[in-house]
């Protein structure tokens, strides 16, 4: 599928200072960039901290003042809903190298904490079938309810709070697939039919040979993310990362299937 | 100067289970592996999954039953102490893409948290000037004493017991870095002149225009330190991750100027 | 001096509930409540659980619906500022046993954590002096500043954090004092002075042969303090326990040297 | 039933301090002290710090070097296991005065975070049979495994790691109580068959009219239970708070029905 994405960001800097932005999309072997623009108003210098092994795309501003940010970008999206439940479990020294950093525990994501209740909770299966198990699990025993957490909210409280937001989902989710040896981070992502529209995060797991993305809040397909940035969990994958202070004054994500962006709030 | 080095390390594994050992001298600009033998008895396979990027080496096995795990080597390693002390801040554009994840917070490392008490307290000041800074508060605030920290410590518990082990001095000088905007990670290594001798947790800075080893125990000289691995705290570079179960029988790390390792435990 | 003190709560509960209410002025040694009015609309039952030991005044109410609360008083308080600094430390033996809890660490005044650093830092002082110093060193180590805590910060986090609001740096002290030996406790206040008026939190430390009052935020003089409840931190002296769902509509709290009071939000 | 009950108690004290006792039994409607005698070798003054509201008998020892403490007493203890069951939950207005302390969040017993999981688990009953579909979840769900905590793990730690021992179990009922608005708070009692032989930690509710005691672990009948002291949780039973250093030399607690005690460690 083609879709066409937007951000449209405008913040107050009220002393300059440096921003990394993560919201272009990534290139990769299910997505395809096949156009795009990024427009800062007013004009700056835009660093680029591309990571070309992974894809992924960031850039670095350096400004003052009120700043408009827009991206647009059409992109082709070719990947199939839900079939990594049949994709089995890969065993620790047939990993690339470059996974093993997401068995690891992680500021929101301290998966050594989960490994009792994943052995005795879905000890009987592994690969595809137990990250689907664990999914279940997780739309049956949590709240999709914001407010209930914040920036600092670690997989442990939602497991408490049995609540929260697609983070706390896409965490919660990667520390149980950790707890069971299997490589999962976060990722963020355009996401089609995503209601409210916004930056979605998921969590992407590694079985068989490569890396399949989950949404465990189901509210959107996997087939109808653009994504753009993984990482170990949301501290890694934070759209705007700002060296100084930022004030929001207005922003914008959206997607649509290619022919007709609407803009929403 | 050239260190010969030694791990000797035995262990029982009760159920067949893999290994990943982090116990092997990288190979960098400031460090050269002159020879080295990995012995694993019973024998076993030995998958590798060494980051070449990184020079860091990764050694996976797959055992069961008592094993005795053996790595010897003799390395060149040619860095000097403090110079780091002079070196420049850099801007968050100049940086090369991989030091981005060394800015972020970690499990043990939340470095967001410390952001008022770096500008509060070093706030006049920027790159090697503010790290030496850092450390010498942190050796005037802290006491090194076993005990007080385990497993579980972060930074922020570091902060307010005002007490630890290398580990928790290199996780709290992490994240006053990163709160300051200076990429920071995590290095293990083979430490000359430490007492007792055993694997060091000491710091690694992104200064000028690379990457500077900082020991804030001040309890070995830098120039003698035989790196083996770095990450974003202690979560990653631990020598051995047992994907299963594993029971300690005997340890030991040494290291010694080349000509004569004298085994400690 | 006589105050006039004044609360006017407005609330919406969906479903019919108990609530705890702790707005009502104390009786003890050094207040007098003259004359007091406690009204409900519409009108409902209240059941009194008072803790006549301690002159703590609690109602509880059974409502549905839309109910104001409004709580007039006047009190007379005797009590002078910064007396306590010459009061000496009490041996534990020589404490009255009610005191003892107050000893203790709790939820937001992990005190057990503190006691290395208030040793290095006020290890040379006891009793008044030490509080003293301790209140001292937080006005100079933290910003008072709304938004950086929230409901769930401990004392453990504002020491890190080094800014918060009144009951932040209440908490902050009283586990200092604690990790000291001197007994310490949350106290609620209507505060003479204080901007904006609003219920205030301080400290309360056990000296000498009695309690005494300090604001760790130096907001609000403890001559213009009229106390409504005591605890061990924060959790036990919300004015409101709700046990079920309310929602704020309007809520005031005020004060004035009695002869007229000006009603603010 | 008549029980015997002894606790013998070396420590070193390498400086002189003052120590909190917390071994005696307590007077109460449910149990009768027969006879008792404290002995402190060598002499020393013993300070009493009696809460006779409460039946709870606190000893403060000021000593130094090497000291025993010996406790024997012979106890009446009339209660029955497992009848709370029936008993039914109480309104707030209903509760006495000083169970409302019970109803709050405490430092081990987070109440306030576990109440969307007690309502989504046991939203459809109240009072004893509440109480007991908690502690058979908890039963079902956790394993009694000494190492996993420690003498920091609270409710929230315990719930995640699905293991503890006796405080452990205790601190996750209490904590699923108090989110149900049921009081409940922490009992230390000798426990006639507890192997091995220990000071146990179990819960307290307060339903109907009365306290019931109520083990979580089930590995001691309620009716073979000598208390010794109630409160918020462990922080408040602590059989030994030293005001200084103390070092174990040895100690024991045992319990028997009265004709012999078998002391064991």
């Amino acid at each position: 599928m083609r879709f066409d994405i937007l951000a449209d960001l405008t913040y107050d800097f009220p002393i300059r200072c440096e921003t990394l932005l993560l919201i272009e999309a990534a290139q990769g072997p299910d997505q395809l960039v096949v156009s795009e623009t990024l427009t800062i108003d007013p004009d700056a210098a835009v660093a680029r901290l591309d990571d070309d092994g992974a894809g992924e795309r960031r850039a670095v501003l350096d400004t003052a003042g009120r700043v408009r940010i827009q991206y647009a970008a059409t992109v082709d999206v070719q990947r199939e809903d839900g079939a990594y439940q049949d994709a089995g479990q890969v065993a620790i020294r047939d990993l690339p190298h470059d996974a093993l950093a997401y068995l690891r525990p992680s500021r929101f994501c301290p998966s050594d904490r989960f490994e009792r209740f994943a052995a005795r909770e879905f000890g009987t299966l592994s690969g595809g079938a137990r990250v689907a198990a664990m999914v279940d699990w997780i739309g049956r025993h949590l709240d999709y309810q914001p407010g209930v957490s914040n920036s600092g909210t670690t997989a442990l409280d939602t497991f408490v709070d049995r609540a929260g937001v697609c983070r706390d989902f896409a965490h919660l989710a990667i520390s149980i697939c950790r707890a069971s040896d299997i490589p999962a981070r976060a990722v963020s992502a355009y996401a089609w039919r995503l209601e409210p529209p916004d930056l979605h995060a998921v969590a992407e797991v590694y079985l068989g040979d490569r890396w399949w993305l989950v949404d465990p809040t189901g509210k959107a397909p996997v087939s109808g993310l653009v994504r753009v940035a993984a990482g170990r969990d949301a501290a890694d994958i934070a759209f705007m990362s700002v060296f100084g202070t930022a004030r929001l004054v207005a922003q914008a994500f959206a997607i649509a299937e290619a022919g007709g962006v609407s803009k929403t709030a």
